[in-house]
């Protein structure tokens, strides 16, 4: 039994191993939205802004957020995608390291999230230094001013160590951002507890809020007077409607605010994050593991001699909520799977990859996905000669 | 009657002179989230990217708001905030201009963008120039890199000269880059007929997209390759999913994406532009001036002496889609209006503001709210004691 499936609608028919990219669609948000559209934004119209908390649903949902990446109230915000909120966060990160030269991060890293640290790096004159995900630590020095990693890889997911690595960059003067687009809501975090000082994520991929879902921040407390953001909108300033002519960045988290917010989105999401009340994020972690471990054991036992090769580390305490595999034709594996119900992902090079959501999915599905998956590799399905041409897919 | 009238739900009771601030809900657009939530998120997952055409609505959106602001296809996109696009096409602009030293702007513009400007200008050792709204022209010199200008003004709905101001600035090379936030879907703009290189604007406003929608960025095409923003996030990469480690800006629009397209968002804006089909901008323009000019006279019939004073330019020719009044209890004039279920809004210093939505605002409601406005004046109830505290509305 899956922890929260009664909780999602699942399409009949579909074994859906790609909550790493798309999270399925949780009960309650179609109604969330036709209720904020119809008796909030169509009846009480401007007025809604006070009257229905809009203009405090950055910080609603960001603390509920919090909840699930240990972070305290007050320190996660609701604002634009993750690749903004990357951008303004290394730009304060390096404005509180003005002497220091280098950003670490990890050559394997998610694409957009090195041209993000490549651009702002050009901007703030600094230089990248690429480390293997196994020397991190390694890297840092004297010149640090900034570590910016990923924490669960989008390839292999592989999960970075939060604390030894944040402790090794303090250690030496520096800051650290992590990203926990593949982390939040998927693996135990503790922002908090692991002294981090800025993190950014994504909401549509295990928190479930929907395509294109708004992003969040975190910044630790200690910082929100140090840490100041390029993008000076108005709704990150001390009294927006005072319309006042210079910019004065409000006291705590809302700082990181720019533009207005997304209120239909930020609704959706609110509705999707019903989905883990009552859930222990230490619950969700044990039943990925263990269907994670499935996963791999009936591979090697249905799957032995046909080409795949596990790129994901063995050792499930360092994986987050996925399980990846190199194939030579790996493109047409994954397609042919699709085309029998079983949705997983493939990305360049040779990886396929099947993310594992505990709140939906049960043992049997695995089960029956490997089944699948041993399947086409017996009878050469993934080599058709329609699957030569690839198309793209987030 | 209004020009699309029926294409808006509108609460009973109630004439909304708002739409400047939270344009009314247009019909359809819950039928239109449900399904995008129900038959696309819900049911093809991951797939809908593709199948539904996800990844091409920041384009599809665009180019129907291009039509609506003289832009032919290919050169509006949609993404982020109109704060968040005004960041990145200021950089883009100083970067094209990188021997000069001035940005001129007015201080009467809308504090957010002076926020921004201050922001970048400082960010790249620029100097910002500040004229009044009449002596623009005057103001732009060989110095002067970038024309950036709220086209028509939050506050008194004063409109600029878009094709007299842009010309003044190309005669000496400089750029301009307008913001629309007032303009789009409530004046005609011609943004390629008067030879604009950049634009920005927001949608919840006249083009009714809902609380937060998604901000657009246009650019000219003869700038297309030339322009570059420094939020270089994976969707706006030439092969976002080739995941190659280095940025290279995609042909075209799309190199001023950053993050994943807000979908939900994106659908609900497309179906509230619904109601603008089939309407010319000059005939909501023409019906403009007539509501605008009855509000007026209406005043002057109704409410002499009583401390209103017409705060926008008297000739309707030069005059966005608002009406706007001085009064010394401004605060409470707007109010005591609201509680009698006309809904305009204040805006500090003492700006009594009524915007003017022709595509559901007709005749008699500006006549019924002036009559409100009378009454509200003679009979005291603007300076209630119950309205001395403030509350901050958008």
């Amino acid at each position: 039994m899956a922890i929260a499936r009664q909780r999602f609608e699942l399409p009949d028919g579909v074994i859906y191993l790609d909550g790493n990219s798309l999270g399925a669609r949780p009960r309650g948000v179609v109604e969330r939205v036709q209720s904020v559209i119809v008796d909030e934004w169509g009846r009480d119209l401007i007025a809604s802004w006070n009257a229905h908390g809009w203009m405090e649903l950055p910080h609603k949902v960001g603390d509920r957020i919090g909840s699930l990446i240990g972070a305290a109230a007050g320190q996660v915000v609701m604002a634009d995608s993750t690749s903004v909120n990357l951008y303004k966060l290394l730009h304060g990160a390096l404005a509180l390291r003005p002497d220091r030269t280098t950003i670490v991060t990890e050559a394997e890293n998610f694409p957009s999230d090195r041209y993000l640290i490549d651009a702002v790096a050009r901007q703030r004159s600094c230089a990248v230094v690429l480390a293997d995900a196994e020397a991190i630590v390694d890297a840092i020095d004297a010149n640090t001013a900034l570590v910016c990693l990923t924490h669960v890889n989008y390839r292999t997911g592989r999960m970075h160590d939060m604390a030894a690595i944040t402790a090794a960059a303090h250690r030496v003067g520096a800051l650290v951002l992590w990203d926990l687009a593949h982390s939040a809501g998927a693996v135990p975090v503790e922002l908090d507890g692991c002294d981090v000082d800025l993190a950014v994520g994504c909401t549509y991929k295990f928190l479930n809020g929907g395509p294109g879902s708004p992003a969040f921040a975190y910044v630790a407390q200690r910082l929100h007077d140090l840490v100041h953001q390029p993008i000076t909108g108005w709704l990150g300033h001390a009294e927006p409607f005072a319309m006042r002519p210079t910019f004065e960045p409000v006291a705590g988290i809302g700082r990181f605010l720019a533009g207005t917010p997304p209120v239909l989105a930020l609704a959706v999401l609110d509705a999707a994050l019903d989905a883990f009340d009552g859930v222990s994020m230490h619950a969700v972690h044990d039943k990925m593991m263990s269907l994670s471990e499935l996963f791999i054991a009936r591979v090697d036992a249905t799957c032995d001699g046909r080409g795949l090769s596990l790129a994901s580390p063995a050792d499930p305490l360092r994986r987050g909520s996925q399980v990846s595999f190199t194939h030579e034709h790996g493109y047409g594996v994954i397609q042919a799977l699709i085309e029998r119900g079983v949705v997983g992902d493939y990305r360049e090079p040779a990886i396929c990859r099947f993310g594992l959501a505990p709140l939906y999915l049960r043992h049997t599905d695995i089960w029956d996905a490997v089944d699948h998956l041993a399947d086409v590799l017996q009878h050469g399905e993934h080599i058709a000669p329609r699957f030569q041409q690839r198309l793209a897919v987030t």
